[in-house]
């Protein structure tokens, strides 16, 4: 096994002190809840406060993003497994300011289950939580309500967070955060599996020169599996179901995620990141601005995802409004 | 090969434009060299101006910090090799604003020769240039003078991009980016090769389950090949020659880099994190701040290293200032 962990059981709880030792200027674990990552920079005034969470195994995703003006907390599952709901429900109770709280995470059923059981024991004592899936792999599900979420999840939780800054109410920053969930559309391939701490064994078989595409953030099936081929080959045939999917049009405009999984180097994703841009400036669709790098990721999983943002007024000021976290800051 | 790449001989070039197309805000290339990064964010008044420089294979060293605050400019070498000279002399003559510049790089034998000869040229245009070659990694010689620079890199960087900021002259500068490099520790650990993209073959072998003890940022040797430990036996073992080294004493106070070299997953970096600060509060060392991340690679190499930098107020001040790259933002 390529990793350096101890009793691969201990991976989480171990992370987890690494983590707060990194950064207590910015989180503790709430003193309650080993499995709750809080922000030290939690708003004075009331706002919506904004709780991530699911399954440990794809850092930065989602405790890099607890700090100022991005989210307030984040709850910790195991390797690809959803918190439970103690710890969902926990979260609440620690940053609730009066104005209700907003689970995020990806559309995935376990994390459906065990949030929603959270948000009903938050309802017994009287806090309103609503909650947005996010559902940006498109070759996830035809059906949109299907979806699950890969990358994209950093651009919902970004917006989420901005329109709670703004001092909008639950209501309308769910609204917000529903329609750039729509609004993003995200693709990616795999070259290798990661490799599961415990057992120390890749979770499938790929050989090297293989490659999945549209494979999902934990390992699910894509569409096909192929040979390795050339970076532009394989830009193009997601640019192409991208904006299949998307609609994008001549005169629009978009924010780009390319988003490594961990063991894929930052230069293949910067060689990607040339072709996307090259398929848009030939589409006429104007880049706003673009991230490169490894935001959501699968441990050591080799590959990478693209995710398009459709933008609008709104959405711009919420992608660019300041934040500051262990792994994510806008000056 | 697991990598995604286009024609392994065009990798700089492409990475280059993915790397344009994505941070137009930040930077540009330099119409006069296209192996030349230039900062969009230059500061108007004058000041020393920060050039650093390398061969590729590192990202987001040494592009990621070329910036507001941080570096001026970044000079583009091929794969694991130096720049030529030319490309060292048109970074200066492309910022250089009558107050000097000063020369950051990792210490080794191609850049040294290439950087010193832009400086000559420079020097021929009546433009004053300094060196400050980073010597970090603490297993690369026992000879100071001859050691190598590692993540250290990103700490002496910073050091001398805030001294910059400040106003200091360029003897002021470099005096103290020498100190922070005098002050500045690291040892790291290799379990895999990184990934030739023109060959396809990993640059030496390295079976699955093997580690080498101090290998360097190219795969240069360290002092053993064992099998793969535990990740706190590792952390002992590095923490143990950098306190022998650095003679670190209770009541002092370090900066932490604990850097991925590309295919180590976050998780497995902050459990080493968690280690090494347990050793530190052991040794009653206090630490500052802590940095968790993939800073300085070697493209897929799974591997990381420590780095401890003893601190004093004028080094907490220039590491604390703020900045604003692609890669590293200080808010």
């Amino acid at each position: 096994m390529r990793r350096l962990v101890n009793d691969g059981y201990d991976v989480v709880e171990e992370m987890l002190e690494g983590y707060v030792r990194a950064h207590p200027e910015y989180i503790k674990l709430d003193p309650n809840d080993g499995r709750v990552v809080l922000s030290n920079k939690i708003s004075e005034e009331p706002r919506v406060r904004i709780i991530l969470g699911g399954g440990s195994g794809h850092e930065p995703l989602f405790l890099g993003y607890v700090g100022e003006d991005f989210a307030d907390a984040a709850v910790v599952g195991n390797i690809n497994t959803s918190p439970s709901p103690e710890p969902c429900y926990n979260a609440v109770k620690a940053v609730d300011s009066g104005k209700g709280c907003l689970y995020l995470y990806g559309n995935y059923a376990g994390d459906v289950m065990n949030f929603d059981m959270g948000a009903e024991m938050a309802a017994e004592d009287g806090i309103r939580v609503e909650t947005v899936t996010v559902k940006d792999d498109i070759i996830s599900s035809k059906n949109y309500e299907d979806r699950r979420g890969v990358a994209g999840d950093l651009i919902i939780f970004k917006t989420a967070a901005a329109a709670a800054a703004k001092g909008l109410d639950l209501d309308a920053v769910k609204e917000a955060t529903e329609k750039a969930n729509r609004q993003t559309y995200s693709m990616g391939v795999a070259l290798s599996s990661s490799t599961l701490p415990v057992t120390g064994e890749a979770i499938f078989e790929m050989a090297d020169g293989e490659m999945e595409v549209g494979m999902g953030l934990h390992g699910e099936p894509g569409i096909e599996r192929t040979e390795v081929k050339p970076a532009d080959e394989v830009m193009d045939e997601i640019m192409g179901h991208l904006l299949d999917e998307s609609e994008l049009k001549e005169g629009e405009e978009v924010f780009v995620l390319i988003n490594g999984l961990g063991g894929l180097p930052l230069m293949d994703q910067y060689i990607c990141n040339r072709r996307v841009n090259q398929v848009l400036e030939e589409k006429g669709i104007n880049v706003h601005k673009s991230l490169v790098g490894n935001y959501a990721t699968s441990m050591d999983m080799i590959g990478m995802s693209v995710t398009l943002v459709r933008l609008d007024g709104e959405l711009k000021e919420y992608l660019d409004a300041t934040c500051d976290t262990p792994h994510f800051t806008i000056k």
